[in-house]
């Protein structure tokens, strides 16, 4: 198992920022290591959820930090220029630096050869792994009940779903994992890998290498972040290579209350929930079925937790399966759902 | 007009391989430029179709090529080491080289600059276009009928029926373009994209810029090859992005006769044939619902035409759809079926 970490998170003028601080958050949430000190000049001396926020490295280091974050999501992902001093400042005071943009920091050759010679390690994690290729069928030998976020459109909540899960799974002291195949899991986990990005051919190795990892870092449950949907007009590639390359023994189906059509897809509809989750289950490797075991209902457009209750009172009756909004009414309902089924029988 | 080619193939060790034969067989039956030989040490002397096999490549020299084409298909598309060798000596007797695998020759600094001192010209066949995004929509507004070649696994006929329907269709004066979306059908017809080998995000949008380029190119019946197989533990993920991208109107299901498992991948089942049908039927876009026009039987492992009969005769049955093996027996029947349906309603 890896090294414990203890983050600063640099956010430097942007941790005020609901927009630049969606990563940051996410980190400090839903991270399995502890965030120590948030780095931002401007509000220096605050609390952050009860994290104190500094601002100077220097200041930082009194909390112990092994490794600053790159915890800001810029338009178009590069660097604001002025953060070069802070980098610089970060490596010579010997911390490791996680980015999550676009511009890679281990392919700058000043801060590089700084790395060097203070002997920390600038990981870029956006940066597709070498030596990608198709599945070897080790996923099928994970020894790790594998459980998929899917859904029926981008952008509902697939990456929320799985971190709650994984969350509310740690807190009741199960070995569990979440498994990140995108750029904001990517920085909120500090590994992983965005499939998105790789080569079509090796959609599905690159998701069973991410399982496999999982497993190695200690998970017995894994939650993998789902990534578009089977019925998108643009991503269903990307969907279905992620679903047999990560093998997952259940899936959790993520929906938006009340969506019908595919997002900025006007005239391409979202099949019946109930359809979707046959679709999915047909869909699975048929040498490892997976069953939806539960539906994660984005109720965010609904105003009052009652509209929620009901909303979810339906979908659970249109589909006959446990269904509930983890975000606004914590996942320990579906995390139940999830652990309710024999998987080990399916391996 | 650009000289015609006259093909060298380079087999080395592989071309006694059913498997790793495709590539090879596939140029030797369909392309538009001859194969005058074929390289492989282990079978020098003997001969293939008609065409000589050579040990080396100042041995194929006496036969007039103009072009090597790296003709096997390895696991996962990467460079057997050995074949280093191989490619200096062709360049440097003064041969193009056309690749087909992963790897690109035209990026490797030494063999680029052997290329250029022996004016020849390195083309990776699977060297995705630059401008690829997500699809815009175009592939609904085409104006032709689309039929993709769809299957129980991969390398079982797909592009085969796809050339042969498109022949069958040009015979009978119809406007039929044939529409590439591998190394072997753009090494035959000239022009396409290697759809396994785009970012996985564009997988779609490169399958859209495909039948948009086969109307402009004269199409109003394309034939586009399919790739991998929805229940493919690797490529499925190529497979339904290249299924929504193409945006058809119509599948022909492939499949091998007798063949009930994944080839290469012990432990995966085929699913029963109707299965199969209805699940292709199922994934298709919801915007563009298409039907199994009908089924192409590869009876290549049947000895003789009556057990071919029956086998057809068997899986028609099935799946109560028209079948045949239009490599065997003419694709007139296959064609026939696909021709019955009025695809522009469904536009």
């Amino acid at each position: 198992m890896p090294e414990p970490k203890r983050y600063l998170i640099l956010a430097e003028g942007k941790s005020a920022d609901p927009h630049y601080g969606k990563t940051a958050r996410g980190i400090i949430r839903y991270a399995s290591h502890p965030v120590v000190a948030i780095l931002d000049s401007t509000r220096a001396g605050e609390r952050e959820q009860g994290i104190p926020v500094v601002g100077t490295v220097d200041a930082a280091l009194v909390f112990g930090p092994t490794t600053a974050v790159v915890g800001v999501a810029t338009q178009g992902g590069r660097f604001p220029p002025a953060w070069r001093e802070l980098l610089r400042s970060c490596i010579a005071a010997g911390l490791d630096v996680e980015n999550g943009l676009h511009e890679f920091i281990s392919e700058d050759p000043e801060l590089s050869e700084l790395a060097r010679r203070h002997d920390v390690e600038l990981r870029d994690l956006r940066k597709p792994p070498g030596g990608l290729s198709v599945p070897t069928g080790a996923n099928l030998e994970v020894d790790a009940t594998i459980v998929l976020t899917v859904g029926s459109d981008c952008a509902i909540g697939k990456k929320t779903v799985a971190l709650e899960l994984d969350l509310e799974a740690r807190r009741r002291g199960l070995e569990s994992v979440f498994v990140p195949t995108g750029q904001t899991g990517i920085a909120i986990a500090g590994w992983g890998i965005a499939v998105d990005a790789v080569v079509a051919d090796f959609l599905a190795g690159a998701a069973e290498r991410l399982v496999v990892e999982g497993a190695e870092r200690g998970g017995r449950l894994l939650f993998v972040e789902g990534q578009g949907s089977i019925v998108h007009p643009m991503y269903s590639g990307v969907t279905l290579g992620l679903v047999h390359g990560s093998a997952p023994h259940a899936y959790v189906l993520c929906h938006l209350a009340g969506a019908t059509e595919i997002e900025g897809c006007p005239g391409h509809p979202i099949p019946p929930l109930p359809e979707l989750v046959e679709l999915y289950e047909r869909i699975s490797l048929p040498r490892r079925p997976a069953k939806v075991a539960c539906i994660a209902l984005n109720t965010a457009p609904l105003q009052s937790d009652d509209e929620a209750r009901e909303a979810i009172a339906a979908v659970s009756r249109e589909t006959g399966l446990p269904t509930d909004d983890p975000v606004r009414f914590g996942a320990a309902h579906l995390l139940d759902s999830v652990l309710a089924r024999p998987y080990a029988a399916t391996r």
